[in-house]
């Protein structure tokens, strides 16, 4: 899993955009999507099929229509973000506005990272609207009350490290449409658990490839329970609260199950196979030293990927995605799409903490710069350029689907990764306390 | 995955009986299963829920009527198994007969493998139905021109030991209602396709727990697609023909796709993840030269486990079970219960075979040895009495998913997979070529 730990910093963004498709105004470039010189949406490798792809997303099909103006009729009002209560925050002087230019070419004009930090030069995103407030205080406080009365996550002096986390505002960005904070809080105490997990396990406290492999299938078992015999049976349960991922997995998978469908819990369970899958392989690497080519490392973080967090999205709406929907060879390649794309969000975002980092960490970058022997800058920017490639597809993917199958809950499904995405990226862009971004503009 | 390849000897059995519930006689001892003295269905350690499993099972519970009388109505003609067109095979002179005794106390008797071998006495299995001889031969000869002509699998001089694998016979005893070959050849392929990744990656020709993450990844995705970049897709793509294991998974899922709906095929897509996970807990063990405990080791075998290969059975029958009754929580826990039993059915056939390799072989004897300081004897006999535990634990749970849960896609799964468990303990059980069993009685 990336390992998006941020700041509790205030947010400066209030401009809103619709997800996945542009602005009403779609036709004209630069509305709805932000991007800088580097990287339209019709820059980069490879462009071909992103080219048709951005293209398609920008003529104003009937799908893109229909999601723009939103499905009327009988039980479709929850295709429509929720409606605060609370009255919007106050926009923050001095950041970037929502006059529709491009935030990213003010960022790069700067040089600077303002409070609430700037987003990646030719960074194709859409800006998001500040997170609820009144929610992202009530999640931050159920999710600590969790993390200390019931799964006893962490030891009394690492809490300020998890304030910093600020999962509370991370899940709020992400899951706009959420009827409730319970069902806010479903999402949130995944993540939670997912990080302690790639911490203990594999990463930061304690973490290590040797071994990983027992220790994931073990810990895989609090989400995917062993069936066995009465007699063997307890010594599991037991292990189930043996260690703090554990714990975690094991409780906040209880209350996926609770607030979900069956279907969509093991579509949870298959996510989460790809993601230790994706750890292994990487922790592989690690242990033989090898450095993959772009396409293997890009096969790998498919694995090691975000995945597991958008696709609840239906799950945390109140809703559900049938099966048979989900399971359609093209929604397939929108979540794949969606989740790499947002993935390599991370590579570029963590990557100056990471080139500082004891040892060689592979990202995105790195790799296309050994593998290609390109300079660390256009590395960097040519992994930009595959970012927004992959941006551009699954937009354009995802616009086909909603065309082909324009039923309310594929709408809002697809609407709800693409918030997902965008909350993602907001929350790396102001994460200046984990994050900076290299000097190469 | 477990290596359960047979030599070509022909079968003795021409018993037959219902899978997972015991024959019209069910309130008869005896009848229907067959075990030995050393452990039946009231026997073994834990054996509180297995004995009101087993009761459950041997009850003519409305459920098991059912299925004992199957349902009438439009469209539930293909609950039954198919129709032989062919005369059914002799019986062999002086093998276990099928009148009900049981076979395992002749086997045990004798102290000698008959042609065909015998069952391990005491394990509580049902005899199958002789694998029909002219489906077997055509499917025989249908993969091995896929491994020779399509995927290249393996070198000439390796073809007796393809022959030997027997792979044709395995699959049509473990899928009698296949409504034609070409749908026996979807399980075929896939399973050739895993002995292949787990020989060349894992196991005796070639493999190794080094750096397997890294392999297994990228073979995955020959199951579950990269997408990506045009830029980089074209070298993922070519990867997929780069060795036999990837070009073997890349062609049998490509055919499986095509005869399977997109919910049956992402069901194995799951099961294929964790299967992959299980050899990475086995591979990280090995690495690091820890023995688990038993339940340990039993978790790591529910991920290593022949799961991939029961659930496809309504893909071969040719019908689905929807993706939400699939998904429900106790079919879920009949699926992994009828997995383990099947599994641990190749642990103990395999026993001398992996006791006569070199280095330590993991399997369930040896741990429950090591871990609970048993001689050899006890412990095998004890693992004996684990299986028994998990196959009433898994009939009595069919039992109630069919009571509760009457459909007819429903039923008929149920069924398939005990045919499937069935078939696999009767191939186990001839493959006297690989397997021969250790002189505990």
């Amino acid at each position: 899993m990336p390992d998006p730990r941020p700041s509790p910093l205030p947010s400066s963004l209030s401009a809103t955009a619709l997800p996945f498709i542009p602005a009403p105004a779609a036709h004209l470039p630069g509305a709805g999507a932000v991007a800088g010189p580097h990287a339209g949406p019709h820059a980069g490798p490879g462009d071909g099929h992103a080219r048709e792809g951005a293209a398609a997303a920008g003529r104003p099909s009937p799908a893109v229509e229909l999601i723009l103006r939103g499905p009327s009729g009988l039980g479709t009002a929850g295709l429509h973000l929720a409606r605060r209560e609370e009255p919007p925050a106050p926009e923050v002087p001095g950041t970037p506005a929502a006059d529709g230019a491009p935030a990213a070419d003010k960022a790069g004009e700067t040089g600077e990272a303002g409070e609430a930090g700037n987003p990646i030069p030719g960074l194709y995103h859409h800006p998001v609207a500040e997170p609820d407030p009144v929610r992202t205080e009530e999640v931050s406080r159920r999710i600590k009350a969790w993390a200390l009365d019931e799964v006893e996550l962490y030891p009394e002096e690492w809490e300020d490290q998890f304030d910093g986390f600020s999962v509370g505002r991370y899940m709020v960005a992400c899951h706009p449409d959420a009827p409730t904070v319970e069902h806010l809080m479903i999402a949130t105490r995944l993540m939670v658990a997912e990080n302690a997990v790639d911490d203990c396990y594999c990463e930061d406290h304690g973490g290590s490839p040797v071994g990983l492999g027992g220790r994931l299938l073990l810990a895989h078992t609090a989400l995917d329970a062993l069936h066995t015999t009465q007699e063997y049976e307890p010594a599991w349960a037991r292990s189930l609260h043996a260690d703090a991922p554990r714990r975690a997995y094991r409780s906040a998978m209880e209350y996926l199950v609770q607030g979900a469908g069956p279907s969509q819990a093991d579509r949870f369970r298959h996510d989460m196979a790809r993601l230790h899958m994706g750890y292994l392989a990487e922790a592989a690497w690690a242990q033989t030293d090898y450095v993959p080519e772009v396409w293997e490392y890009l096969a790998m973080r498919q694995f090691n990927n975000f995945r597991p967090c958008p696709t609840l999205t239906d799950t945390v709406g109140g809703y559900e995605l049938p099966a048979d929907l989900h399971a359609r060879p093209d929604m397939q390649r929108v979540i794949a799409l969606a989740g790499n794309a947002t993935t390599l969000v991370n590579d570029l975002y963590s990557y100056t903490k990471e080139l500082a980092s004891p040892g060689r960490h592979l990202n995105l970058p790195v790799v296309i710069a050994e593998r290609e022997g390109l300079s660390e800058r256009e590395a960097y920017l040519k992994a930009v350029e595959v970012h927004n490639d992959l941006m551009h597809r699954f937009e354009a993917e995802a616009a086909a689907v909603a065309a082909d199958c324009p039923v309310p809950s594929v709408l809002r499904f697809l609407r709800g990764v693409a918030v997902w995405v965008d909350g993602n990226h907001y929350w790396h862009q102001t994460n200046t306390y984990r994050y900076s971004l290299p000097d190469f503009w």
